[in-house]
């Protein structure tokens, strides 16, 4: 066991993605110097020829690791918070090119850092998920997970789509637009942010309900507590989309229900020393960078 | 002919729209007691069973009328100002419902605000149109014209597209958004207001560029002169389409080229006495309505 | 005893306005009639010749009432909110006009309203309050509460100001703007609303920061944990004010530093059976009421 | 006369700057060299101790000029345009250190650029000014022109002021809020740009309204064509402040009217070849600069 008390670490790469393989090869040999057991996650372990990993599904990494090492972006983490939300396991991520708003450790300090991390230097951060269910006359259809965001989005035939809101069973308004993203604050800086909706720092219990070009003038979004209950009911003859995460999709039609709430999962992130959220917002989203003043 | 110069004047109503017959009936009543040759669009003559009419097509029409009355809403006033383009007949709307954008007169009000109009009590107000055209591998694809916007929007595929924006022959910005919606003055108050556009008054001879949920916090809207050429490209292996007034659609794929200018027609239309773009405005959008202030 | 467990109820009316001496005398009369024991503010008294009250100062009231119902506006109960703050007093307000932001009950329902709080039915809610202390070559210049807002403004003589800003010690952003909002959810509502800033449902446990008229274009809010301490350092030769709910003020100067953070006191509320937060916006922000879409 | 048909320059530098002395001696050198006749700026030839200027005041400059350079940033240019506005006379601008919105030409490239404008190698925009005049009980009381915009601002007393606004007679609302900028296309990108104002190119015929903070949550710009007449009402009671460019400014009482429409004067630009408006957005606002996108 580390002095951070890590025991089992797994290691998941981008799906198929064969440019991962050197950083999976040096960290895994990085891993077992260390005296960990490492579990390479099946689908990842395809990517090089190598031999002698021991290959673990989802499932078992979710059983029995005490970390999971993520090799990608954000959308690779995106889809592994989800995949194991229910699981537990902490995930830290390394950025093989440009480091991501979830991905923290760049590829050429990935030992060092992931070093450190082990040692028990780290700052470890829960983060809320949603969780979507859809029901068509009134039977359950079919639900997801996200860790960013649930957008409902207009389907491919019209240009607006029409929906009720409700907040834990009050009616809000009706609203025509493009559709409408519920949104964690980890989602806060995503497709939200490209909406007008707020930035949440990720230790807020809340969630961001915004609008995507409402006609509405007065249609802010607004930020409720991370209890509430979301209904969304698309009014008839209108077709639209359901998004997980940008990743999973559910096919809508008139009609149909959409209940979000936060999930009774969190994912654990572990930030290495040095990590800044406000920081991140600067190097990734240009945040705040100050206009060139003309003197 | 009319004091107001008017000698021919044409009826179009909502397209396959049972419910206008009877203010088709009582329009074109009125029109021939004051000795007007009345022709009725010959799709629109058969809402009713009423006989007698001078049927005429959209051609017929663009070559004989002096003025044109939509029975309708915004949108047959779009579809109607768009097939009318290259002919310069003036329009103006009556509305059967609440007044829209563009429908300046009430359904009720209908005969006496036409007549004030015949009369020559009006204002007259030129409208730029907007051209498209896209290329695919360098060969013409297809084109459109727009009353109100060309819009890019992302396909069915993905969440966002990305694409080159050049500004008469210079490169201005690569784009990754949901799209992007070029407005005229005319349509500053429909889709692009939506996306956090500009409100131009009619008479300003300038075009919006407004991108659609653009993930760079500092992309900003820009209204560019009316003589602007605006190209755009789409990146390859991004799927898009184009939407004239959201009433015609072009499917683009990655690589297609959308060029668009200012028309070299114009729509007339002609506002009732009485007509304020502000109370439009007010009375449309609830523009600057006052919060209910607390004492 | 009340069956809401009230024994003390204090009644405070808007400063010097003799408007409310009719509802101050219907209401204490009522309370009596259920066997309460009345403390009239002792300003308030001033505003009727009607003797035998029991005046209390605030102090007094603080230590002695079990509930203060404010007869006034939203103005009345920011002061009564920051001058109880230490008490834990739970307030509730009246509103001789149009219901407020925090005054939910209307003057014609007064005693009905009241006699079901009393009775029991009413929901409690607790509003985080802000504190700002203000340092001048590193020595206590001044401080203040406030319920809403701390708001550092321009001064006098410029256009700009320009300040540090840093959250938990750590250096953000320096930034160029007319000034900068400190809100808690309950002023997200008020003056930060106007600044784009976000709106945060009572409950989140959030403060919002919000900038005046940056010229950054990348300037956006953000929204951090209320366990946040914020750092304000007006730059060298910068004239600012800092305000507390509008209502107080600190004339600043360059080189002053401001600390805000959460209050360890809040203010608590009584909210009457059918209190509504979201109807409460529509209502009087005219939230997301739709526009009069065209037919 | 040089190849581009100036006999004539002026020279102006930054209000008593000493360190454009340097800049001011190479150029005015250069122009002699180039057999021109040169005027000094009174003010600007006291920075320097050098001798035989021709020294000239603005009044001969705006008689006898054919260009004028102004030497400081983009400051210095308003208060020239200003002075400078019904003589006509051209400006271009050289700017010590960082390029400004309006200052085109950087100083280790004056000799050069200004080389080429002298031969004729540049391109002549016009830019609408506006003309602001202040009534009090009827009878004028203060006037002013501004290149960039006329504010409307609060005053010192309060948070929000009161006012209506009028355009071309026709009333068109009633608003409260920090205050109201009135701005040319040249001044979209400056103060108005803060306040979510549009971005218009210079060319555009329009000048665009834009509410300061107002409470409407609806209350959006609007850009109305340059021949309208807007006129500003502050309520009784309510102080405010007029400020031209941000560099003149009037004080205001309640009942003060304000007019604002562009002036009969508007300053020429001369910019140098290869001037270009989007790449000065993209310089000095970061404009549409692409975050830093998660691989």
């Amino acid at each position: 066991m580390t002095p951070g008390g890590f025991r089992t670490v797994a290691v998941i790469g981008k799906y198929q993605a064969p440019e991962v393989a050197e950083a999976l090869l040096t960290l895994v040999a990085y891993l077992r110097a260390r005296d960990l057991e490492v579990l390479v996650e099946s689908d990842t372990a395809t990517v090089t020829d190598a031999a002698g990993f021991d290959e673990a599904s989802y499932e078992e990494i979710g059983r029995r690791a005490d970390l999971a090492i993520v090799i990608g972006g954000d959308g690779t983490m995106l889809a592994t918070a989800r995949t194991l939300a229910a699981s537990g396991v902490p995930l830290v991520g390394i950025n093989q090119g440009r480091l991501g708003f979830m991905t923290d450790i760049a590829r050429d300090e990935m030992t060092d850092r992931i070093g450190d991390l082990l040692d028990g230097h780290y700052r470890r951060e829960s983060r809320i998920l949603l969780e979507a269910s859809v029901s068509r006359d009134g039977k359950p259809l079919d639900d997801g997970l996200a860790l960013n965001d649930v957008v409902l989005n207009k389907g491919d035939a019209g240009r607006m789509i029409e929906f009720e809101v409700s907040i834990d069973g009050e009616f809000i308004y009706n609203q025509r637009s493009d559709g409408f993203i519920v949104a964690t604050p980890t989602g806060s800086t995503a497709y939200a942010l490209s909406a007008n909706g707020p930035i949440l720092q990720p230790a807020i219990s809340a969630i961001a309900l915004v609008p995507l070009c409402p006609h509405a003038l007065s249609a802010r979004p607004i930020t409720v507590a991370d209890t509430s209950v979301i209904d969304l009911r698309v009014m008839p003859l209108h077709d639209a989309r359901l998004y997980c995460d940008g990743q999973t999709r559910i096919d809508l039609t008139g009609g149909d229900e959409i209940r979000v709430q936060r999930s009774r999962h969190s994912t654990i992130m572990l930030h290495p020393v040095g990590y800044s959220y406000f920081a991140m917002l600067r190097e990734k989203l240009r945040w705040s960078e100050a206009p060139r003043y003309p003197s």
